[in-house]
């Protein structure tokens, strides 16, 4: 079964180019973005490194060059060219790394024969590092076209279509309760260790803040008014003159990985920063939900909290930070997400560039508050 | 009675900078900091701009252009003069503030002959903003004075001497705790409303970490080891060449308000940053504490708490964010403190250079995770 | 002849880019350099901007946004995409792009079935134009490719191998000589008009300084003695921490379009700044030539002034200013040179990327002192 | 006489701080200015540095420390306190510093009771260096006092009042010519070797540009037309947002040492760069003269070229560049001049803030063409 899934998950990264241009393979529209071929490139390195280097017997290394080249962010590893330079990396050329790909997956199937529990678990990692990279890689996308002039559509069928219905506010009682992940599915080391929070009693909205709440906003003087920001995120505004979402364009639409496409009034309002969430929140006399309160109201009212999952990631108010006894695996792995705990907020529930099967109730996912270029959106609490 | 703080307070700011010479009055060190002829305007216009326009019947306002240099961050009062040029401001002169700081207090001791319960009360805000400023003037010069080749003294008197004693771990059992202000006397807004927090059990170290130990860290390749770090933390140290405490000097010196001194095995270091605190923390197999943590121990352990308050400030591992229920104030006194809570973290107690009085065992002071130019140690938890 | 020509100069840009992936179509190594796709098109824009679209009746201009990503700077033809971002745009394809550049080519042999002399003189313009970008995009591909650590090679036929015979100096007399171009052949507006400048006796070296004499002036602590260079080249100096031209590796190779090879001691030192050129001159007790000592040396002296053409640009030390009488043409066409004519200086001579045909001794090539991607090298002067 | 000389520049140059605060010594506007009292101690050592430690006997050199603030830009002498933060020197304080000057004094006076020649030239150096910060003195307050939103008042006096004559065109024959200081008196080293020139015919206006040709200028969009400017100034003056000469004020005011006055129409317009000089110039259909043009043209038509001295410093054509055969002092006096001869322009002339007698028509000031606090204006040539 892993090893279908391996294959499941593998090929949909190549597949995610197909509607590519061979020129659009080295795209990288910024410093935090990376281009789709070095995301297909460094989620092979990983398996690379952390599988077959250390437990397949006879593996020929890769050139050392090409770890160089596609080492994210382990240190334990080594050193890594400069992030902001991904862009440069015309070689090896796209043939080279889909050979490469292929080589490092007949090499997991060998390992795969007879796996120890630790192969099991790492494979498992690895998938979810690679599912994680297939929506890097969607998000990097649309920054990329998002610069260009010709606004090419990646592909008519890659956008969000939903809308929200009418909302409501879904109580939760005060309370000692648990979150984090307890059971023995796979998640990430962040996830856990489970752990009691005090909750005071509060209420969460139904559904997403939408395009149409967001018009409002803007339209009472939203951009205009510091009194609503934290003084860091007005900062931000007036440095990049921010006046609507990233993507918004002109009055009534937005770009998306469909091109240019009119912005539905009904569907939730995307690609904000935590700055302007937190902003718009204050503007409605509300406020984001904690990630406790977010992930308590997903377990008590479930499907009644439309969009938790599939649509956009949702902004919290929590900072990012390690649960109480939280610990990290020893080695270049413990590095997958524990040293990223400052200066970043948690989002919670997943969006519709995650793929299928990735999304957990207890996943926490973060960026740095004047990110907006990923799968974000704003549910409000009270 | 209030009266009577109010001379105290005031005159003190002006004491402190009898120990200058004229040329250090506008020194600004770096965008962060702030001239002492600056902070003596500033909190000036703070009592002019929130008590005497308002209230003071036949109240002759400032030169505009006064309130326009002097203002720090209040948005809803108007444009300011940009934060990192203040030292550009050789007019007014120091006799003109000085005649100004005088007419205020006129003002005020005018405004206080029958007092409204309001106005006592922004008084008192006034003047425990004028204890803040006292002690930002302190830091703000020792930053000034330690860019200079040579390395001015302050005053010989006024520098942290305090050691160590042995350390033991103090326990506190799991449990729902309350924490911040609950009761009648001053507070900040940022410390209300008291409330529940659950906390598993854990141990405060009984005082602070000395500069033997940073030492030990350093000799270890404390600063050498990405592993022991917050990536961010790791990037800032690497970028700006890290490789001690802030005003450390050569082997066995530190840079201080009274210059150049030894430096003492047994004393707490100092001027260390949230990513120093975190990353000697991890070296130490420790963490730091909460502030419900902190703020829990002292209530239960008091002056087993060693060096609490009147040393170091220390960090805490927790993000500066609203207490559930926070509400700001409305107008320009809301933004105080609350447009601050992202991308910073708390500290707790007090340091050497708060004034006498001001310190409090819910108060939250706040910092980002890279300053270290203010009186910071480190206590340690697990 | 002009159509062969034409079809000589237009397809040879095309050949350039056979030995390329398909990855390396977009690379944009830095802000000053552009993506061999680019090239292809800004060329095309050019003949489709000053010749098909004012002259051939019924053309149908390319899409707006092609004129906006591809003009480079031609104020008065419109606003442009900025240069450092070319990188970043992945489409148009390169398949589009050769396809635009064959309809305009069909458009020009219309347009050239009965030409005017304006319309000859701009084709002739715009051959010139494209020839210049064909010495461009190399040295732009050198710059991409030495960024990546596959250091990647072009052709292992497209590097300089020449070598510097015995040198000596060749003198010239005082006297009021004219430089500039007089004749009736094509030149650039900056060449002429041919004017009278006096010139004192000056010696002019046979050949250029090269590698061996190069090793020397480091091995004499070159880059450690601020009194070889000037004030602006010191501090560039340190803020690069350049040791050794830009392409040079280790202890005895260097860079190249053929990829990394050993380096000659008798080939020509190359991909030299002018602050490094001058300072070499320095330690050697000699200057560079003064653009007309150079052009006059060349017409005394002929073949003896050795790979004048064909090897390395020669820095000379005169600021880029204009010819006494210089004039521009009126519109854009004006902006080609007259613009740039402040903090850069000359260079005479060709190198071994120009394309045959391209050089002339009144050719006045230009950069700013700090550049060294381009085809430079060193003759002195005394 | 060079005793009298010596004490009436050195006491002049503490007359210039007379009208100051205290606060205003150590004010620094801007990285390229200086404090006065950075100025005053700069100047003191220069004369310890040069002339007390090589040639005093028995002189007792200043801390190396205030050697390490105070040298500008002597490779040859030592490291440098970094220029930006010059301001930050806040020790020692004016008194300390005046004492040093004093001290100094009275070692020049000993060493020149029997003075070698080379002591004369030495001190004659020393002399004109240090009116030449007398003039960069006032120029840097200009710029200090001009950040101010109280527009403080140098001097009702210090303001340049004088105003333009009906302009002529003043013609010179084409012809080889002679430029640069030939003569015995003193003159800096880049002002020689007279060496020829051959100059076509030309023609130099009478007198300066005036505010009211300026706001011609501007009214005819000269600073929203591209065509009229290098492209380097058109960037300069977009990304500066520059609307008008750097100290204008509204419609008819402009910011002067003597504080915020009135802009008459006839007096010569100031504070213009380099690249508004060349804008206006060719909007004129003109031209900037050549530094030979200049020197030739004051040689031939003397007193009828008005405001040659004692105005403004005058623009030129001419990027800064030494004179054939030019050769520097070996040693640290050789960093004088030499080292600064590339990406400048030079200036003729002398204006109103230039001490009196030390004018020179050989006389070559040299600036960044984006430069514009010194006191600069505009004559035109054809």
């Amino acid at each position: 079964m892993l090893l279908t899934k391996l294959e499941t998950v593998r090929k949909r990264s190549e597949a995610l180019i197909q509607p590519l241009e061979p020129d659009d393979l080295s795209l990288q529209g910024m410093a935090d973005a990376s281009p789709p071929k070095w995301h297909l490139a460094h989620t092979t390195w990983f398996f690379e490194t952390f599988l077959l280097q250390p437990h397949l017997e006879g593996h020929q290394s890769c050139d050392p060059r090409w770890s160089y080249q596609f080492n994210s962010y382990y240190e334990a590893v080594g050193k890594r060219y400069p992030r902001p330079e991904r862009g440069l990396l015309s070689r090896p050329g796209i043939a080279a790394i889909l050979d490469w790909r292929h080589s490092v997956d007949e090499g997991l199937r060998r390992l795969l024969e007879k796996p120890s529990l630790e192969l099991i678990q790492l494979v498992e990692l690895g998938l979810q590092h690679e599912q994680q990279h297939q929506e890097l890689l969607l998000m990097d996308l649309l920054d990329g076209f998002s610069r260009q002039p010709l606004e090419p559509c990646y592909d008519t069928k890659a956008d969000l279509t939903t809308s929200v219905e009418k909302r409501r506010w879904l109580s939760c009682a005060e309370g000692l309760v648990k979150i984090g992940h307890g059971g023995k599915g796979f998640h990430f080391d962040n996830e856990s260790p489970r752990h009691r929070v005090w909750l005071d009693c509060f209420e969460l909205q139904s559904d997403l803040v939408t395009n149409g709440d967001y018009e409002q906003f803007i339209a009472d003087g939203g951009y205009q008014r510091p009194e609503l920001w934290m003084s860091e995120g007005w900062s931000c505004c007036q440095r990049n003159g921010w006046q609507a979402p990233r993507y918004w364009r002109g009055a009534c639409e937005e770009f998306t990985l469909a091109g240019r496409r009119p912005r539905e009034q009904r569907s939730p309002v995307r690609h904000v920063s935590w700055f302007e969430a937190d902003a718009f929140a204050r503007w409605r006399d509300a406020r984001l939900p904690s990630e406790a309160e977010w992930e308590h109201a997903r377990c008590i009212h479930n499907k009644d909290l439309r969009h938790a999952h599939g649509a956009l990631w949702q902004w919290t108010s929590t900072p990012y930070r390690p649960y109480p006894g939280f610990t990290t695996a020893p080695g270049a792995i413990g590095e997958y997400n524990g040293k990223f705990m400052s200066s970043q907020f948690v989002l919670r529930g997943s969006c519709w560039m995650t793929p299928t099967g990735h999304e957990r109730d207890t996943y926490r996912n973060f960026f740095p508050p004047a990110s907006r270029w990923m799968g974000s959106g704003i549910r409000l609490a009270r």
